[in-house]
């Protein structure tokens, strides 16, 4: 797949290139245009990742807490594939191959939906996959596509109880929301972030500042980006028009409250905070900053306005720091770091799925493991349970 | 809890006696009412119970996977409790106290629906543990029971993706569709077992005996127990008279195919099979015999009707063991022992919430760890990720 990927582009491209006119036809805007096209690079990019998933270690036949009973039963849980995984997703059509190669190294085989924004494209990697599952002897119908606009077929997919193991929707909350509610089948949700930064009264300022920099504008338009800034009212003063400035630097447009509003006085593109904002994933140049009254307010905001996904502390408080991280319910949480570092590269698991917002199974970024389950292998010599 | 259970059962005997007493007018059966019936007993049975729930290690706050990455940040998984669990169960009422204690031992809330069947027994064991609460300084609202029979309040329970992380429903396979099918919050499917027990050509023949008699007769009303037996045909003239005739005694009803029936002829109670009967899970005396043409006719009998629950064969053949071990896909997988042994005690667990037969997050028995999820905890020093 990895090497069909880099030496047959054209049809690829060409299928991309279909769906980004469709999208600008269609008036989307520029981030969606983005995530959408792909490139020679972007395509050897999707190839480079493959060879990561190449490198990982196979999870199937693992076995887990294996041991012998005192009856002398054998019981261990052995590793195996989830069996077939339904993956639903929106615009990036880098996904089709991700979760495909992802799927495929565990085990399972895939069948894929795409948007219909980025259908050809789909359709196109998803040939070019077919073909090298069949020149490698595997089944071509390992990974499956429905391309086909018909809705209707994705409702029967999230319905297909004995057929399909578990569907990982990805993409916006309209699409998580759509899932979620027509399946039979097990959904793990991913995706869906508001995430909050608390700079606490004991932080470092500077290291504030670069951290909450970095949170919102490496990349702004992924689910870890840095939503609404929390400020203790205690160094608002000190450290707002500072991060202020740094943040207006980046064209980040603040939408401040009414005690940060003044603190932010005089630098472009601040605007008076709405009562949605609190619960928007921006995915863009935008942020929500609001002056909160300590840790407790903190928290509870983000218990109010959080979506389970990521969220940081910047304090030197030993108490506080340890406070956050047991009470703050979410994916994951930090303490002095970037939310950015939410991902499955980062954690060590060398590539992911998604990262899931639930908790049922997994729990943020979901690796090879999470594609697995397992079953209980049982070795007897004629043994009876007793009454 | 445990100490109210022994000291006080005088409400608890006195509302199970009235729905026992509902449950015979509604003409239920005595397996139904078997299940259904509280005694002093049995109440300190359920007693007993929680005193090895106490005994159990705590999960919640394990670390998983702790590591410094190379950057220096400290990245773990935390176990942590799911959040709210909500169970939906027929019948018997200890289930009641079983999920509550598992759940609260695990650092849930828990909120139970039992059958309107036990509705007075649910509701006079959930007063008890709700005041077992209040005198330990725990919030009683930790365990809370839906005791109105109004249906629209399960399906609100089922609905409330915003308040309820799991739900686990315990019963027959009604009873899980419903809630599968109602579900938008996760849904851990139990309990539902269509189990086979193969024997082999090469398999010991007093152990087989010992196996299915064991397998069926032990305690027959439970989701483990032995539905269909598949016989090879090399040597089914020489063990199904014996396995019969054993059966027999047990006043096991056998619904046997074309080519069991003379095999098993002079016996008590042999009946011709009917189709529905391969897919059905019997939870009485009654199963079904077959006769197959080797393993690969077992292994697809078992695709097409077992339920994913509990599968065994018995063999001395180490090549057909470990097929069945690999090929055969099941939450326990068993080679030369009774399925019975499928339960939480019996593995090591230490108690039981149930058994899982889906692939997500938990397969087979779910003990206590069953009842966590984890959080990602990540410790940075004004860590900022790459571009």
């Amino acid at each position: 797949m990895a090497a069909a990927l880099r030496a047959e582009q054209t049809d690829v491209l060409a299928a991309n290139a279909r769906d980004v006119a469709q999208a600008r036809a269609a008036g989307r805007d520029d981030a969606f245009i983005d995530r959408l096209t792909l490139t020679p690079a972007r395509i050897d990019g999707i190839a480079d990742a493959l060879g990561t998933v190449i490198g990982l270690p196979d999870p199937v036949g693992e076995s887990v807490d294996a041991r012998r009973l005192p009856n002398g039963l054998e019981v261990a849980r052995r590793r195996v594939p989830l069996g077939v995984i339904g993956a639903v997703f929106e615009s990036r059509p880098n996904v089709a191959i991700d979760i495909s190669a992802l799927g495929l190294k565990a085990g399972n085989a895939v069948i894929l939906r795409g948007g219909s924004e980025s259908q050809h494209s789909t359709g196109a990697l998803v040939h070019l996959a077919r073909q090298a599952l069949a020149t490698a002897g595997v089944t071509a119908d390992a990974i499956q596509a429905i391309t086909d606009p018909d809705r209707e077929l994705v409702r029967e997919l999230l319905q297909a109880r004995h057929g399909v193991d578990v569907v990982v929707p990805r993409g916006g909350q309209g699409l998580i929301d759509f899932v979620t509610e027509t399946a039979s089948v097990p959904v793990i949700e991913t995706g869906w972030g508001v995430c909050h930064t608390y700079v606490d009264a004991s932080a470092d300022l500077a290291a504030a500042e670069r951290i909450v920099v970095n949170a919102k504008t490496r990349r702004p338009s992924i689910c870890n980006a840095l939503d609404t800034l929390l400020v203790d009212r205690s160094m608002a003063a000190e450290f707002l028009p500072a991060v202020g400035q740094a943040l207006a630097d980046k064209s980040v447009e603040m939408h401040a409250d009414a005690e940060a509003l003044p603190l932010l006085d005089g630098l472009a593109r601040v605007v008076n905070i709405e009562a949605d904002d609190l619960d928007t994933e921006w995915l863009d140049l935008r942020m929500s900053v609001v002056v909160v009254d300590g840790i407790d307010e903190a928290l509870g905001h983000i218990q109010a306005h959080g979506s389970g996904h990521s969220e940081a502390i910047v304090t030197r408080s030993l108490a506080n720091a340890e406070r956050f991280l047991d009470e703050v319910d979410a994916a994951a949480v930090y303490v002095n770091a970037s939310t950015q570092f939410t991902d499955g590269g980062e954690f060590g698991l060398g590539a992911e799925v998604g990262i899931s917002t639930q908790k049922l199974h997994a729990r943020g970024p979901m690796g090879l493991r999470e594609l697995t389950t397992y079953k209980w292998v049982v070795r007897g010599d004629g043994h009876v349970r007793p009454l």
